[in-house]
């Protein structure tokens, strides 16, 4: 995205999961041409002209699985205690009012406080395409370039994951708010999705909303899309106990089965939630090589229980991590999450080390999302930076030598002092540069102007 | 603290559990005349002298259960994942170092991190009493001494829990770094503690570490020492399953049975962690009123489990939030956390509105803590204000009718702006006005300043 070359001195960065050792290093001397690492020398003496990053540089964090929208939400799902039943009727309600215009804005906020948190790509698994009562924009997907816009002006990477989604359930046609959702049957949504073209920060994959939302006999027009495209191929899996015994009862095998049988598992598939599982499915979703992605946050948000990460993972699943209902945003506490909830399942501590937490966060994701020549420091990589100020009474007390251990522990998305994507500082000083006052984005896009 | 009458104008202020309705309240006139509230008035307009509080404010928080040593181990026991073992170990490791000179500063900086965080009052569970090898000090109750005025510097409100710990299990006499915590038995404990007199911003009560750190036949020495001063009580319980097999081969009963017949229970004591009971342990503390302190950050970092926090409110005890081995220090992310790991637990929503959360967080704290006149905004209360930002990135898009949600589910303490403790105005605008750059003390009280 710019020319010519910039040099960073990052005093601590961690290379990412392909670094030596812990990927550790200190003094480290980066250079960026293009949108590109063309250089990265820990033990380097800092040049006069290069921009300082002070505290500790990650490679820019992946924000696996968002539902941009649900932003709206944050903070009002909770009225008596809330159910799952109140939060959906409050997500429908909101569904129901957003235009192409207003979901732009508030996409672009809700991107623009990822960027703040350090996040320099988001997955974007997009389902509310058309007009209420299901009618189709003049441009069929408006909605899919607003939000591919706003993720251009909010200075992050999208991988749009355009959502196939049909059904309210086995045998039940969509109703009221999520009309809006529907293509009609999967061949409608394969033209339509690939229409689109995607600008250069974006890239398109595919999703199956669930086996809920498609019929099991479209479920392979889904994957062949992807397949043929070697897209990106993302599908929220048993999620909740409920969704396990529909199939059951429908298909007489469990969800990942059923994914399994029409070809939908494989090394570009990423499940998420991956909740309620049978060994049999674990087996499964390790041997294809299936990423999961969790969402811990909402997962304990909705109440969905506690997955077994550590076995998909032992199994030959990549973990990939996503703020999902971005009722939370804020990868290191997800990742964090990730490791205090198994120890929460199992009672016991040590499931992951830091640095395991944040390839999650990071190369995992990215490759999750199509983007595998992001999420490390090292040349010939995309050029995202994301470095933590270590100065906040979070992460006073930090070591050299557990300095991975205090990101993922003690930071918050709030220690984020600066942040490049593809080259372009986006975030410095903890203030977006692009678009500024970024909350007050946020806030406008929620509550009207007329409230502010 | 301070004289003369003070004037605060809240734009919108949470009152406590005993407020109206939920308890917010708009354009809230607030008078302090010493360290206490003299008048509340919502709907009221501004007066041009009063000092503004804008966004919303609560009481003062009460942090109803810490370790203040146990700060400088944040981000530090996770090296090859960790266990509860090697945590153990870097706990007893740091234990050995301390004198009263180091941990006035530790402990200081530490109070003054739950300052910024809206903390106004600790529940200190002291037992670090002693030198290396258990030696005297010249002044026996020097670490206590240490605390108490470590809490004065940082301007906050301290129960000093002083706490009996005599063997390492049944049988088992207390070796290494554990001998600076006995006191040879609860005779020498009760001398020692009862010799300490409190100033007036702190208060004196009695812990029992646990059933395994006071033999049976002593428990009743350290309540009924708690019973005659009207003190609290605090007690270890069932934090992990180890701890009840190890009751019932030595005692036949359960630890909540154990501490039930020996006179421990009742409504000034307060059960912490209460993780792995019975029925009939949860009917005793209920029926008792015995308080539970939950620390559900500490119970993820230490693998514990997730406790029956809903089946103890309904049977009759007070919950209570504590921030225990200061991983984190955000009191706002224990409420929010209760009621997650529930939901964890239970895979439903919805057990506890935000008011009941903010109640925990509040008076019911400030109460097991030994004052009971704190916690709420309301005449003749103690004068404890503690003001949330509404102006992040995290809170953006709050509405006026969901403000206890968003307080509860969206805030974290870096939105803590103001806080008042006893009338004096300790944070404002995020910084202490006592101590300046909190972090820099923290740090160098935890690195030494060889490192800073």
């Amino acid at each position: 995205m710019t020319s010519g070359t910039t040099r960073y001195f990052a005093d601590h960065a961690w290379l990412g999961p392909l670094g030596e050792g812990d990927g550790l290093a200190r003094d480290v001397l980066i250079e960026v041409t293009g949108d590109r690492f063309t250089a990265v020398r820990p033990d380097a003496v800092r040049p006069p002209d290069a921009v300082q990053l002070a505290g500790l540089t990650l490679p820019g964090l992946a924000n696996a699985h968002s539902h941009a929208f649900h932003r709206a939400l944050r903070g009002r799902t909770h009225r008596g205690g809330g159910t799952f039943w109140t939060w959906r009727e409050d997500m429908y309600a909101l569904a129901e009012r957003l235009t192409p215009d207003s979901y732009l804005a508030l996409a672009r906020a809700t991107y623009a406080e990822m960027a703040l948190a350090g996040i320099s790509c988001v997955g974007e698994f997009h389902y509310l395409h058309h007009a209420p009562g299901g009618h189709r924009y003049a441009d069929p997907n408006a909605m899919t370039d607003a939000l591919v816009t706003a993720a251009a002006e909010a200075g992050i990477r999208i991988t749009l994951l355009d959502t196939c989604y049909l059904t309210g359930g086995p045998d039940r046609p969509l109703a009221g708010p999520q009309l809006r959702f529907g293509d009609g049957d999967a061949d409608s949504w394969a033209a339509r999705a690939a229409a689109y073209r995607t600008p250069d920060h974006a890239r398109l994959g595919a999703a199956i909303h669930s086996v809920r939302a498609v019929p099991a006999d479209q479920l392979g027009t889904v994957a062949d899309w992807a397949r043929e495209r070697e897209a990106p191929l993302h599908v929220h899996l048993s999620e909740q106990r409920a969704e396990n015994e529909a199939c059951l009862a429908a298909h007489g095998c469990t969800p990942t089965e059923l994914l399994d049988r029409r070809g939908a598992l494989g090394p570009r598939t990423t499940a998420v939630h991956a909740t309620h599982l049978t060994e049999a499915d674990i087996a499964r979703l390790g041997s294809s090589r299936t990423s999961v992605c969790l969402t811990p946050t909402t997962e304990r948000d909705l109440a969905d229980g506690i997955g077994p990460a550590p076995e998909l993972a032992r199994a030959g699943s990549p973990l990939t991590l996503g703020s999902d209902s971005n009722a939370v945003i804020d990868l290191l506490e997800e990742a964090r999450a990730l490791e205090l909830d198994e120890r929460l399942r199992s009672e016991t501590r040590g499931h992951w080390a830091a640095a395991d937490l944040l390839a999650a966060a990071t190369a995992a994701g990215h490759a999750s999302l199509g983007w595998p020549d992001a999420g490390r420091i090292a040349p010939g990589a995309l050029a995202d930076l994301t470095t933590l100020s270590l100065d906040s009474v979070r992460l006073a007390g930090w070591q050299p030598r557990t300095l991975l251990e205090s990101a993922v522990f003690a930071a918050a998305s709030a220690d984020v002092s600066d942040v490049v994507v593809g080259g372009r500082i986006i975030v410095a000083e903890g203030r977006h540069r692009l678009l500024g006052d970024v909350a007050g984005e946020l806030h406008r896009a929620i509550t009207g102007p007329a409230r502010t």
